[in-house]
Formats: structure tokens, sequence, C-alpha cells
């Protein structure tokens, strides 16, 4: 990796509701980042209590306190990480941008460009739909370039990274035979749902344990079916279940894709292989090498690996990251990093932890 | 229940490999089954030891040492069960039938009907054809007739029940539309692999991680195949994805399936009620819950759950079950149950173990 | 087992606050006991919810339904166990017992006879002390005589069973030497805490992790040093460490204790092996032998072994049960059977779930 | 952290027997290295393979292969790690030092100075005493001095780093009461049985599930013990309980010691947080604050909480580490660091992962 582009330049770096596990990680990846000064971390519930009181395992990496949201004076930042509940950033967006701060906000306020589609999903009015329309969708793989000029990032959802960078280069060439549903049946580690306090995420009932959930509709539905139809040029029907399963971190995605005639005939392991080989993060595995979650645990990779299914003309394609690196903060710092004009793997080469 | 059929007499009942989680697992329900006397445990590398010193949960339960294979007497019992690898059933059997023992498999010896088939995912010459064609497929919802008088019981994998049980009433109602394959994307707990010693099935290596695997062919791909095939009347298309997840016991299988033009106008909520409405161990949710697989932990109990995927055509089943009860030692023992015209439930009414 | 006294009386039995983990426990046990019929079954919050739907394990099990506590007549019953948190069971009592109802209170309303005591470690007045002192602590093999003819039980912590059923048998000979303090070094797996929503106990925090708690003070240090000083007949100096471990269910008590100089010169393996020979639920392994948790789980046994600690004076003992059985629930059961004069192990004979 | 003595050398680094759980975590830490060149590691059963074909966590980190122990030039190195069954540093030692390359062991070889203790509990003869006794007990906040100038290090089991770091402030100080036994209650992550295939650390067999073992006699009691003697400057009396626990790395050692009367006066808690003031691997938790092992995991650092029993007279001291990082490879690799003249803790900032 060059790291011509290292400077000695130092972001100074807010981080709005740093309590939760999206929290936790940015501080994590942003404490160890070269470039990165943390100013502020707001929580309306903790203000004043030391981080590292609540996450010891952040002793001797930081030093600040939570910071009441209403005194923090997040515009002195050069940008703000919204780890917060939908709606939060949307709501300082404006202010932010106004002084020039740049926005990454890792819930969902800014990856629906439909409004309606948002408030349907979210239960909320969009306050700024201005802003919205000149937000980006953070998967750098996909919108670089775009990336490189925003000033608003709307993170994704982990499912959403896994399915879509699975299902890239087929979408690009136009291999995808769209008269049968893509079925993606999605696996959440426990940390996916958040650090709330509630009865069916504790350890005495997720544990030694599995369901679906959402079947009848999660949010991520729409992200990633508006991301399809737009990737697709197409509508495109997408069937999507969720599953939760027993561990702390990682998302396994199962994606079934009935091929086009055009794509029978393609060697599809070489065409992942070409499309992703510049790509630091994402990793393509070789023909018959299947992946675990815990091989990118803590890690901003993600893992894909394709299987074509004997003569039924489907795909499958099996796709593996940490929900809360790739599919959350980790990605989210790789979008600063761009946005900053930093080697976009600053602060990202962690090894993963195995076992 | 009724127990009107509930006699006084008490099977003499042998064990041929009494050392992985089937045969302990066969242990705990038989041990407690008020018709069964167990009579002998073999294991060729534990013959001598007490079976409650292997397994400390026994003590008080079970009194009898692992016998010698080659030394244990099995022909005076009046039924065999085998919790052995494959192909150690079907050198055994010819014996048995002999002397009017009746013998219920747990491996594969006894499922497939197609020899060329069985030899080619088993890599072994099958030893007793006309035995094998003889045998009965043991889930007694769809073959409970031929059971009754079965001599050799071929047990059902334990993703195959999942699936058959799942497909069932679609298919023997003819509403699958089979131009699209039927997706099978399986969950199973790591009790799954055996009580072998091996590195993949570590804690350290298992747990806080999961995957896919034998994504290439699965040894139950070509039971569930030669099942639907059998149930549907015609040549069934079926991709199938099992997924190794962190924890001891359970599976849950998530099934896609196209739905004919007849299924759609159809309540199949309610069609799926009636199907099993008399069945004791399968359990149709309420329309709108979805089963997680501790509901089941330690019981012969399956629960299915419907889904129909909006306007895709699609309906998404949802089935669990504990892989070693009802996917194996439970089912087995209600094969048992029929063959000597117990109630079924008897020795089965174990509640959930939950938390 | 001698069924001789086992007739066909079924109880009228009430569970106050059936939605925790020894709620459900309780419906577990006693939806199988062959003398008891689920008269009521309250929750403040999930009134009119059927059991089964809260709790899916039950369905075929339970039919009853949550009842409003301030509507359900428990008068009618027999017995009433409350699973509530502290201080409700107090409440009620007195018009319970007015009535003949007889009560088993699985909070610790009725484990302490020091009333000081009790309202110092729980901040709670003790509203019916006349009560109290009828009260009977429930171990039953400690104090069986008593439970015979008791009206009010206090059902003992899970920890306290643990570190007083592996004393007992050198407390009552007078074996050890209190000039050192007793050390207990217990480990809990998380359904201990219950089935609140809280964030230390979600999955995500505790799975894959540990720690001791309450290091300056658990609730059940009082209790433990009370019972101690009473069976020891002087005053005890008693260590308690308690730790969170990552596992469902289960309980290992670790004890050091000093002997005494007439200790040393005896066989105390046969001593234990002796004291509990005609205890059902005690077992006492063979020497050298060391217990799992998972031996007890879903099981009223308590396990115990015990090694010399070379020429250092001391006693190790090691103790296991499943703290939501022996340790709640099946030892409340337990009682139930002395106090109504069924066999004691009447609806408790569950073979343990391994694995 | 100052990088004043940071230079542009790269080592040359050997790794014997890399395929274990200690060598992985090598890989893992000396992979991102600075000054490091991994230049070859070798495994007798997979010579060939790439290193990151079996551990996947590798990729994009680690080029090299598998060498066959018997091809590999070991000779070259700067320092070899034996990541290896014990016996195989010995063996090898001789010939890397002629070569004047250093050697860590991070077995057993080179930790007891006592051969006739080494050879009753490893039943090894040891081949090469003249080399031991100059070997240094690789913990450096004890023996940094010598661990400067050595030329063999025997890196320290795991649970002997915890309970040495957490007695050395009493022991320097001459604060216990040797009339009574030191009791360590120690507790591990189920990866310290490193990954060979063997039934009882299988996910099904240790997930939710925990026991003590090793009660008679675990090798590290004897290392223990020689090294508390050897810090008394007496002979200490100490009981160790190992035991077992469901998670995938961590150990916690509750360990409870008698405090002479000099003790009794003085405030522990400073005399702790000054000792160890200046290491930067090992953090005093404020008062009150207890430690869990998660907040380590991963990372090189060790935790300590002390807590007075009342008026017992006893304290007890809670000590969490990573058992592979602070307990093995990142232990090591802060020898070799020290070793070589490096910064203590370069390539040692990992943040530890939570959750």
């Amino acid at each position: 990796m060059s790291d011509k582009k290292l400077t000695n330049k130092k972001l100074k770096v807010g981080i709005v509701g740093g309590t939760g596990y999206t929290g936790v990680e940015l501080l994590r990846l942003l404490s160890m980042h070269p470039n990165v000064a943390l100013t502020a971390i707001t929580s309306r519930g903790e203000a004043g209590m030391p981080v590292a009181e609540m996450f010891p395992s952040l002793r001797a990496y930081v030093d600040l306190n939570f910071t009441d949201p209403a005194q923090a004076n997040l515009t002195v930042c050069d940008v703000v990480f919204f780890a917060t509940p939908h709606g939060v950033a949307m709501s300082q967006a404006e202010v932010l941008l106004a002084s020039n701060v740049k926005v990454i906000d890792l819930a969902a306020d800014f990856r629906l460009q439909d409004i309606t589609i948002f408030e349907k999903w979210y239960k909320l009015s969009h306050s700024c739909p201005a802003i919205l329309s000149d937000a980006v969708y953070g998967i750098p793989e996909l919108y670089r370039e775009q990336i490189k000029s925003a000033k608003v990032i709307g993170n994704p959802g982990c499912y959403p990274t896994t399915v879509l960078l699975g299902l890239a280069p087929l979408l690009e060439e136009g291999l995808i035979d769209f008269s049968a549903p893509i079925v993606a049946d999605a696996k959440s580690g426990v940390s996916g749902a958040g650090r709330k306090a509630e009865v069916a995420t504790l350890f005495a009932e997720a544990s030694d344990n599995m369901k679906a959930y959402a079947v009848a509709g999660h949010r991520h539905h729409p992200e990633i079916h508006a991301q399809l139809t737009k990737l697709a040029g197409t509508e495109v029907q997408f069937i999507f279940v969720p599953h939760l399963i027993p561990m702390i971190r990682g998302m396994l995605s199962t994606i079934y894709v009935k091929l086009s005639d055009k794509a029978k005939g393609l060697d599809l392991q070489a065409l992942y292989e070409q499309r992703y080989q510049h790509e630091r993060f994402v990793d393509v595995l070789p023909a018959g090498v299947l992946p675990e979650t815990r091989s990118v645990r803590g890690s901003n990779q993600i893992r894909i690996a394709l299987h074509k299914q004997g003569d039924t003309g489907y795909l499958t394609l099996i796709v593996v990251q940490d929900n809360l690196v790739k599919g959350a903060a980790g990605q989210a710092v790789q979008n600063m990093n761009i946005m900053f004009d930093f080697p976009e793997n600053t602060g990202l080469e962690v090894v993963p932890l195995l076992p």
C-alpha cells in the first residue's frame, strides 16, 4: 500500500452517541488512526463520565469524557460521525454543514433517496430533503468518486453491504436473470441489535439458540432493494430473511441468484477476482474455499465465495464481514479516509482476531 | 393423550455404538421409557467402562457397562438401534433379522433406495440390497403405515427431516411450481458433527463463528432429493446449503419455494394446520409467529412457520427441530413406538429446556 | 424408587410471577408432575397472554393464560409458589395462610431469620415477622423434618444451596478449623441474573467474557453466613466471591476450607458418601472424578467432589448444580413434595441434557 | 509513548510450530510489527501449505508457506520463537545459540530451573541444563534487566503470569502472612487447551458448561510455586485450582491471600498503583472497579483489582489477561522488544476488541 498521501494533518473528529456498539467501535479504530484527533464524544445519558470508564477496553487509548450533546461544540470539528438512533443526524446536519463540518451518519437518515419509503419504514418525517439529495451512499467500492467530494455520507446498513458487494459484479455486467427473485438468507451476530437493554437479546435468551426474524419486513429490505434496482437499471424482486445467530460479531449472507444465459458461459470466479483486484477490503476467495465469519473478526475485510449450483442455473454467493466494522464503523472510517484524501486503509490495518 | 395401548411389556433394547451424541441421546430417552429394558450397549473402544462414567448425566439412570461388539449377544433383543458410522448396520442386519430382531439404523445404510447413489456418496458398497429394499424411511408423519410393519428402519438424516416435513403439505397437494429450484438454507448446531475429535469443531474454532460448508455436495442432498422427487411424483431441482452455527443443539431450515398458480389462492396456513392437526410432534405455529431453536431443545417437537413473500410468488418456510431428537434419537424412538404398537409419544413427553 | 406414597391426589397449584426464569422452570417441572393441577399463574404485565405464547417451549404442556395478580383467586390453591422479586411473598403470605394455602417463596423474604440483616441487605422492612419465625429454610437434605410440617418455605438462594450442601458433612461432624475463613469461589451461568432487560447481561456483553462481581457484598453472603453459623454452632468467617460465566445454566462452587486436626485422619470421601447415601438428589462423585455443570443441566441433581490439598491441611470441595433447578425451581418442587407427602422425587426424574 | 529508540532495523524472525494458537497469535502480532521480517515458519505436518490457507485471517498479512522443520534454515534468523510442544526448544537451542540466534520458548523447557521438578512434571529429561541455567523467566515486569541481555527466554505459562503479577507487590514488600496457603482459583478460556483435536474441548462438550480440572496437580503449580518462593524468599504454600470456562480467550485468576500484620495498616491500592505506574501493560484498576476478561481481548494488557475482605484479614486479587497475548504470544513479543532494544510496546498497541 502506498503511503504517499499520508500527511501529518490531524482531523478534528466528533462522535455523536458514543455509547453504543458502533460508537465504541469507532473509538477503537479512531483512537489508533494516525490522522485523527478525537475532539468530542457526546452522550445524553452519560455526560461527564470518562469514556474509558464505560468501556475499559479503551483505558490508555481514549482520555475524553462524554459530553452533553447540547454543550458539545461540534462545529469546530472537521467531521462528525453519528452513531445514534435514526433521526438524530438529520436534525443536526444543517448546522454542521453550515460550519463546513462533514457528516457521516451510521443510522438510516441519509441512506434512502426516496423519502416516501424512508418515512414509511422509519416512521419519521425527513427534516432535510435537500441535504439528503446531495448525500452519498457510502460503499466505497461502488461510489468512491462521489464519496471523495461528499459532504454527507449515508453509511450503509450492515446487511446491505454484504448483499450489494456480493452482487455488484453480476449486476454491473448484466448477468442476472431477473425472472426469479434474488434471495438473500442473511445471518447476523447479536451485536447487530445494538447495546440496548432488551429481553430478546439477553445472553440467556440468545445463546445456544437461533431464529429468523423480521420475515415480514426488515428495514434493510428497502435499502437493498433500492440499490439493487439502481445497479441493475431495472426493478428487481428481492427476498430477504435475516436470522439472529449466537455470536457477538459477524455476518454471513448466503445469496441465491438465477444467472442469465450470458453468465452461464463465463468464468465468474475470474470476473469477481478482476472486479475487486484493487480493492483492499474486498477479498474474493479462491474457488472452492468458503469463508468463516471469524476470519474477519475485528477487521474491515469482506470475503466473498462463489459456487455454481450444478445444472440449476443458479449461483450461490457467500459473503462474510464483521457487522460492526465493514458493516458499520470500519466502513465509516474508510469513507472518512476517502473524503479527506488519506490512503483508504489508514487506521484500518487490523489483523482479524482468530481464534 | 390416550394411554390405552400402554402395556406392561418391556422391550429388550440394544444400542450399537453408544458413545456418540445420538447414542447418549438414545440413552437419555430410553432410560426413562416405561416399556424399555436397556439390555446391551456396545462400544469397540470403551468395552468394560460403565456408561455413566463416560456420561455422568446418566448416573442413577443407566447402570450398564459398554460391551465389546463381538461379545454382545444382541440377538436376544427385540430391537437394536445403530448409532454408528455408516456401514455398520448393514453388516449386522442380516444376523439380527434372522433372529427376529428389528433394526433401527440412525446412519445412512437404509435411507437411500438407489444403491448407485448410496455408493457414490458414501464410498461403500452396499452389503445387503435385499434388506434395503424392504427397509422403510423412518419419518412417521409420512410413512407411518409402512413403519408399523417394518423390520428395518432407515432413520432419516437431521436436515432431511426438517425439509421434508416442511414441504410435505405442498408436495402432497401439488402446490409447488417446479420451474424454479427449491432452495433450503439450513443451519445446524455443532453437535450435528458428532462426538469426534476434530479441529474444526473445537470450541475455540466453532464458537463466536459461523460458516457455510459442503456447498459443493452434502450427503443429505441426495437423500432429500430422492424423497422430494418421490413425494412430488416428478423430478425436483433442489439447492441445499448447510451452515454450522455456534450452538450445541438445534437446527433451523429456511426453505424458499415457488408456489404454483393453484397455491396462490389457497390459505396455506390452514392447509398446514389441517395436515398436521393429529401429529403430536409437528407444531404449525400461528400465522406471524416465528420459531426459535431453543423452543424445542431436548424435545421431539418440530415447529413450522409459513410466510408468503409479498407478490414474488414465493413461500418461505421456517422449520426448527432439535437435531439430536426429532432429527435423530427421538425420531428413532418414535419409530420404535410405532413398530411395537406403543402410543407414539411414549417416553417422548419431555418439556423443552428453556432457557 | 418406591412409589408407594403416590396417590391420585392433584394439588391445586398457583404461581405468582410466572414470567421470569424461575417461573418458566416451575412450569416446566409442574406441568409434568402427576399430582399437580396448575390453577393460576399471575403476571402484572402480561395478564391475558397465554403462557405458551411467551414461552413456546410450553406449547402442548401449559394451556393457562397469565392472570392479573389482583384478580387471581389464589386462595383456592393448596400451595402457591412466589417466583417474584423480593418483598412480594411477604405482602401476600398472611392472606394465603389464613385460607390454609401453603407458601413457597423463591425470593428472599423467608430465608433470613434475622430481620435486621434482611432489612439491611434488601432495603425492605419485613411486613410479617411472625410468619417469618415459623418459616423453614428449604433445603430438604438439612431440614426435611421441619419442611414436612411447614406452612411457609423460604426456598434458598442458588449459591447457598451449593455451599451448604458442600460443607454440611464437615460442619455436622465438627471437622473444620475455623481459625481460617471458609472461602467460596462461586461461578454462575447468566440465567442467575434473571429475565430482566439489562445491558450487563446482553449476549454481546456477557458472551465470550467473564468477571467477578459483588465482591464487596452479595446478598447470598449473609444467607450463607447465617446457615454456616447455625450448622457450625459457632461464628464462622466466610469469604464469598461470585463470578458470572458465559453459560445459560449451571453453577459451580469451589470451596476452600481448613480441616481440623480431627479431620486429617478421617476418610472424608467415605464420610460424604455415607452422609448422602439416601439422598436422591445429592451425588458424591467417586474419588478423583470432577463434575461438569452440564452433567446436571435441567435436573435437580447436585454433585460434589472432594480433594485434599496435599499437605496444606486444606480441603477443596467442588459442587455443581443447575442454578434454576436444584438452585431454585427444582428444590421448590422437592419441598412441595415433602410438604404434601409425595415421594420426594415425583416430577423431578428428568435426565440431564447432555450435550 | 516515546518512540525514540525506534529504528529501521528489521529483525529476521523464525517461528517453529506455527499451526497452534500461540503460533497464529505470534503471526498476528509480528506481521504488524514494524521491525520484524517474518523469515520462516515451520510445521512438520503442513510443510508447503501457505500459512494464510490454514489461517485465512492472515490473508494479505502473511505471505509465507509453512516449511519442513528439517529444511528451515533458522540459523539465519536473529530470533526464533518456539510455539511447540514441550521438549522441542531444548532440542534445538544449542544449534541456534551457536549461530548467535536468540531463543524465546513459549513451552516449558526453560521455565523451571529445578531439573528434577521439570522432569517429574513433564516426563522428559532435560537435554541442555547448561543453557537452562542461563535462561531467563520472561515476565518483563519482574525480570526486565535480565531479559535485556538474555539469549534464551522461558516464556511463562498463562496462569503463572496472572498469579505472579497479581502477587508481586505484596511479595516484594513482605506483606503476606504465609501461615495460610495462598489460594489461586483460576479460570481459563478454552483456547488455553490448544488447537489439538480432542473430545473434551469440542464445542458441543465445552460450550454452556464449565468444570474444574487438574485439581490433583497442574503443571503450572510447580512453576508458580517456584517463582512465589523465589520472590518471597521463603517456602510458600500454594493451592491452585484451574477451571475451564466456555469462552475462546480470556483468563481470570481470583487470588486469596492472608495479609501480614504490617499490611493491614497500609494503603494497598496505592502500593499497587505505584508499583506498576510505569508498566505499560499492567493496569491497576481504580478501587471498587472489577475487570472483565473482554476488556483485554486481543491485547497485551493485564488488569488487576484488589479487595480487602472485611475483617477477615484476607485480600482478594482479581487479575485478567488474554491468555494468548499477555499469557503467551504478546508477552513473548514484549520480551523480544526488550532483548533487541525496541520500545517495549512496539507492535503491541492493539486496542482490545469489545464487544
